[in-house]
């Protein structure tokens, strides 16, 4: 069944954004200092076994100079510059390993899968990054109300400036053509690939796939599902923090990035998604700031949305707008 | 918590096998019939946008002589001959997009994925294969018990007769070393894997991964998880002919087929797997009639098993025994 | 809770249907055909050891001449003409054991029950009538998307004419008074009758009971109750050929039966009902071309209606009817 | 998957007996005195709108001289005297409607339908029969845990009792056979079955269909299944009273009335029923004292047991039996 | 997520009562029967080994002089005369164990914790008080259908008498205020709240907290959850009887007992609760006919509602209130 | 139903102990230091609103000298020395509200309520301390997993420390007789009081209640219940750590604790607990040193246990062990 309003009506919704006065003044102090404390990102061959790709495993600076893990894979015979997508990663997972994610550099790009610091533990996929600036309060299992009492201790704070910063550190790769990162993800992937998308400059695409991390108020309105209800959970048992919380989610709000971001974009939604209710995205992408911008919709599917057929449509996307 | 027996119990099972007089008649018999119908098998080119992988549009006559679709992957740059992975997909799903499986060919195999008749619409993969050879007779919804009063009608002759046709219809195509070719897959994919072992001749290994398709009375006994519930689920209504659907299921257990088989085997199990229960997969995997066998024991894990985890196994197995 | 709109708004729905151009004709060609190849209704005396009723095991020529199998039932001390109710099965399962369905023959009717081809293995009643003609398409577990993605070889194409069939095949009879012929079911039966109402000549009175098989878009919007979600699983991985499945859903809606049915009927439906919503039941009702129409609404039950009190309303509308 | 031991330890399981010193005493009292406060049954013809059935709207006299519903249905032309089957219903219903079991009659039997006192309220069939000598103490919902601290209060003291009454009820009746009445049931009918079977003399059969009310220390600490669980939850709240509500329970344990049954038996189990599960059958059964006694065993089915197979498999029993 | 409108709305909602002719007269006739058959409470001394509360184990003539249990709570060297609160508990629960409410003697009231007829044995507080008066009706187990025909017969018209001479009895007590008598409680304890508001005179406050028993009609209409679903489960067996059903719970709805009650009221109400939906407890809280009315909102909370946090405010309340 | 073995061989189950040899080293390096940067601990006066009850807000040094909380509850004219009950909370849940834990001052102790850092915000009770120590590495959701790959960075190293440094904390307050202090608390706080019995000197009695934290290796095998399945969900991704963290598990098991604790102490257990199976309880409790030792055995019940019976239960031990 549809979770939300009919196509036509999604396609309308702009909602009022909820923005504090000083958004980008919060993200350029924290990315500045990040930048500061940044030292050049590691790219250390790692033998997986494979043919026809390379794999770097990577160590590159993310928020305030912290050591962030990814994957690095290129084409065996790549001669470069090549374009590069960054990938970021569903909640609870990780970069997995190295083997798992082969899409990309088997269709011809620079692929870069960045760690999710202190997730990937969850049954799903691998990760290698700890979260040392755990502020360690009181948080509901889970890592959406970890330290989410202050903009400055939020988790999403630290996982945002990682995200940037790992488009900085693709750039640094002599194979890869600083002109043509484009940056991707599903589900929290999406929320992230938001952030990075109103964050990074330059970027040549965005592509969040049914994107978390959008229009709170309303997600946590309309849905049970998890990991939103992780919020609901929080302010359920701080019963007087709950404006608190809100008020820190509007600097991690994919509608406010989305308000800043101009790459062109390729999004997808999925209409019968409980978990990143339809609304919520199509808050994002009628705010979404860049000129050329299209969405996927898939009429029948839930969190899942296109999955390989999705990959498909963003390869023939990229390929068309990366050779114009 | 653990679904079956301690290991040390597991690794002594050794049921006695409950097979019929006429199980390898019945099986020349059929394969006989289906080699006397088969046309050369078909690779259509097929632009996947992939830049490193060739890929192929496979027809191959199965069952009967019926067509059989699947992918043909191989890295772009091949020379061969090249050792070749054939795998099958697990219940519900089907060969699926081309560029969904891309591991084999990434580590330098050919990489045959068959289509799996009928199925293909459960929500996860696709598939291009009807079964048209179905009797139509009253059956439980899914593909357990279709045709399951009768070995002649059973749905899994038809499978098992195009797992050990494929095979054959590889070692047709140039690129592959026809003394190489491994059969793979997990769950279904596993439990006609044992079969393609027990059945065809030469393999060069066979990998079942957390196999389906063994010990069908103890499955039905001790799990109440699908898909082996649907013979329970048949046997409910069809009181009477529960006996007739244990006799059929006689000529498909992978015990039976696994004692059949002489190619060098490494099997995967987890011990917290209710859907092909450990004690299930060890029946088997005990009775494998190969002298060179392994079996990697996942004790935490459901019926996911090793996943990525276990591709890296399976690689490494394949390098060490075909290199040598 | 009330799964729909409350019932003055029900009563008020009338939504634009969705018919193809060629509607009459798919079914005139269909059942011409199926009459062509038609051989006359046997019908066996069977021995249910009842001691008041008339048993006979019957098979008549259903879809494309192919044997369809049946109950029919009669006082035992019937002279008759008798009037007789022809009904179809929920879906899962078949005509049962002839002892199952004895409220019709108490009752003073001849009663025949059809077994639903393919049906009859998911727990409850049994059936005996193969679906022979299947094409064997990539399906979802069940019976909605068998052979979805053309009329032509779409399930429910061979169960309406199953149904029609047996409304001549039951005239046959010298018992019958084939100008009482009277077409009932419950939920999948129900929908069956829908098809019967609009596709049979000369019928005496339609029962459709909470039926199902209606409105199709509307009820995969508001339900994920089954059966009709699998509809969506298939378009859910099907994802290209979501269209086809629903232009071929058209030549298959009881609404558009219902505006072609002129026979008296009384239609029940379940306002707590979310597997046959009501808003599916009384666009149906709503478009019924026959001038004398009722429906029984039961306010707070779910799918099991009015269940023995219906029967009961049925029989004191029948034969107010049929005495008048 | 089975809920309980392989069948042939089942068929060994004879537990040592747990009951009171004061067992027939207690019973015959109870009975002695609804005896003499017992006032003829009265049998109003009821009109269901059937042709081959005579129904009658039974009151009779039930424990204490209560007034105890129930159905009474002859085959329409009836000479008699017949062999009459008294029937017992399933936990949560009642005698539900006339017209919903005509099985009995139609086969040419007499056939009374016991209501069971306050129930018939749970969404399947109705009743019409209070339990007006409630004690009104504190109670888990449902009836299990009614009066259960005291054997002179509880709930079951009154429903065997009716089951006594109902078939010397019966007996009052010309038409019925007084040396052929059978008693019969499902589930708690079953286990009813069994208490009138242990209390009532010169029965020509017991029928007890996958009987309840069986072992009640073992089925607690087996099952989780309602409705042994309301056992659990009221000794989960009073704590201390444990002990007394067993030790009630000693004079309402179908073990220890089938080890005072006599008349020839034909029990029914089921080997995945988790709601009565089989050893707590067998041990009834393999106390039962009558020397003529079988059981059907259903391998792969739960609660539902043999449903319409059983029916035929008791009506083919009975007339061996009672045409001997 | 919400389950119910945006409390803008909820605030404004004021739906027309449907309120008997008699209700007045019903409530008073039944009031001056159970005083008329009243004996004076008993307060027996109870040693709940505690250092700083005195406890009593309470008798008071309730419904029909009835004798009903309950606790009274004093602080240990309370002089008096002391504010009482009179407490009524949540469906299923008892009184439970002395020790277990300790929070209102703690804050220096006297607490009388009132015993909910035949409930306590759900598994949470036991009780210790029985319903003799049960007509014994069939019905929905539970407590909620107990006697639903008829207002007469109807179980809360027990416990809401009881409710109201719980009030009468504490004024008995020398320790006690008796124009400082509050009545509270949550959920059930909160619609009984709500009748002891409506039926008893000079009460100093009224703490309904997230009240049950209110504004059935559409409690029944936008949720499944239990215990309203009692009454769907009855109305969907009984289906005749759903018009008297709602008929008898006119007298029995908080909305018409809070158009009649005077007491300053502070209300609670949790907007994700679906138990007892907030439009339920809004239509309550708006008809309530005392000038002195607040409501708490806990926006992100279930049927939980405030809690422990909800105490607090209580306790500032009536600090506040009685202190003036 | 019985979640493992019956209470016979319960209370004969004495498996081998998984103890690391340097076990002692570990706990007093860690004591020690946490010892040497304690600062004394700090009771603030906080205004409950509670007429007959003094309450602190406490802050005292836990692990590495970091601020834990808690609340510190006297009797209101207590003159002292007192014996004190120092608490330890359930997983998820914090200190809570000063007035929700009112029992053991009610009782005439001294009571102190231990916050748990870093939880608190599961949905029951809040908590107001940090776990800044938190290494950040990759977790599963929940807090069984923080840091477990390593003794000295897991998560429960920290707490237990806190839990003996709590006892050292209200031994320093003028009013608590340092001889009797006693350790207690359910479950997680079960667990953690047999880590307090086991490292801290002089204790007056253990109380742990269904005790958590206890026979990792057996827990993990026999049930799927949280939290201890985090481990499994931890392994069953971290497929290669999974001895390491059994190894550091090792030296966080309550088995092992009780081997060296000599207090008398009061277990209970709950034989249909499915979250602290009751053979992990008894391995610890058959494993105590302490000569003086009982266990509360509640058959029937879950994970609640005894509820408010145990907490009398508990209360009347006291009595008589601390006035002896």
């Amino acid at each position: 069944m549809l979770v939300d309003w009919p196509e036509e009506e999604l396609r309308r919704y702009l909602p009022e954004r909820d923005e504090p006065d000083d958004f980008d003044e919060f993200w350029t102090a924290t990315l500045d200092q990040a930048r500061e404390r940044a030292t050049p990102a590691r790219f250390v061959p790692y033998d997986a076994g494979l043919a026809t790709v390379d794999v770097h495993d990577v160590t590159f600076s993310g928020f305030d100079g912290q050591p962030v893990r990814g994957w690095f894979l290129v084409p065996r015979d790549a001669s470069g510059p090549l374009p590069c997508v960054v990938e970021y990663i569903g909640y609870g997972g990780g970069r997995g390993l190295a083997h798992e994610r082969l899409f990309w550099s088997a269709a011809g790009y620079a692929h870069f899968v960045m760690d999710t610091r202190g997730q990937g533990s969850a049954g799903s996929s691998v990760a290698d990054t700890p979260d040392p600036d755990s502020a360690g309060t009181p948080q509901t299992p889970g890592f959406m109300t970890r330290g989410v009492t202050d903009p400055q201790t939020y988790y999403y704070r630290r996982v945002f400036t990682d995200a940037v910063r790992a488009v900085e550190a693709v750039r640094e790769h002599p194979v890869v053509d600083a002109t043509k990162v484009v940056v991707a993800g599903g589900s929290q992937g999406g929320g992230i690939t938001l952030a990075a998308a109103g964050l990074a400059d330059g970027l040549a695409a965005a592509l969040p796939d049914v994107p978390f991390l959008c229009h709170y108020r309303r997600a946590t309105a309309i849905t049970d599902a998890y990991p939103y209800q992780e919020l609901v959970t929080f302010c359920r048992t701080h019963r007087s923090q709950a404006d608190r919380v809100f008020s820190t989610l509007r600097y991690f709000d994919g509608v406010n990035f989305a308000a800043r971001a101009t790459a062109p974009t390729l999004f997808s939604v999925a209409l019968m998604d409980a978990v990143c209710p339809p609304s919520t995205v199509f808050a994002a992408f009628n705010h979404y700031a860049g000129e050329r911008k299209d969405i996927t919709v898939w009429p029948f599917n839930g969190h899942e949305g296109g999955a390989g057929f999705n990959q498909g449509v963003q390869r023939a996307y990229l390929a068309s707008l990366l050779d114009a």
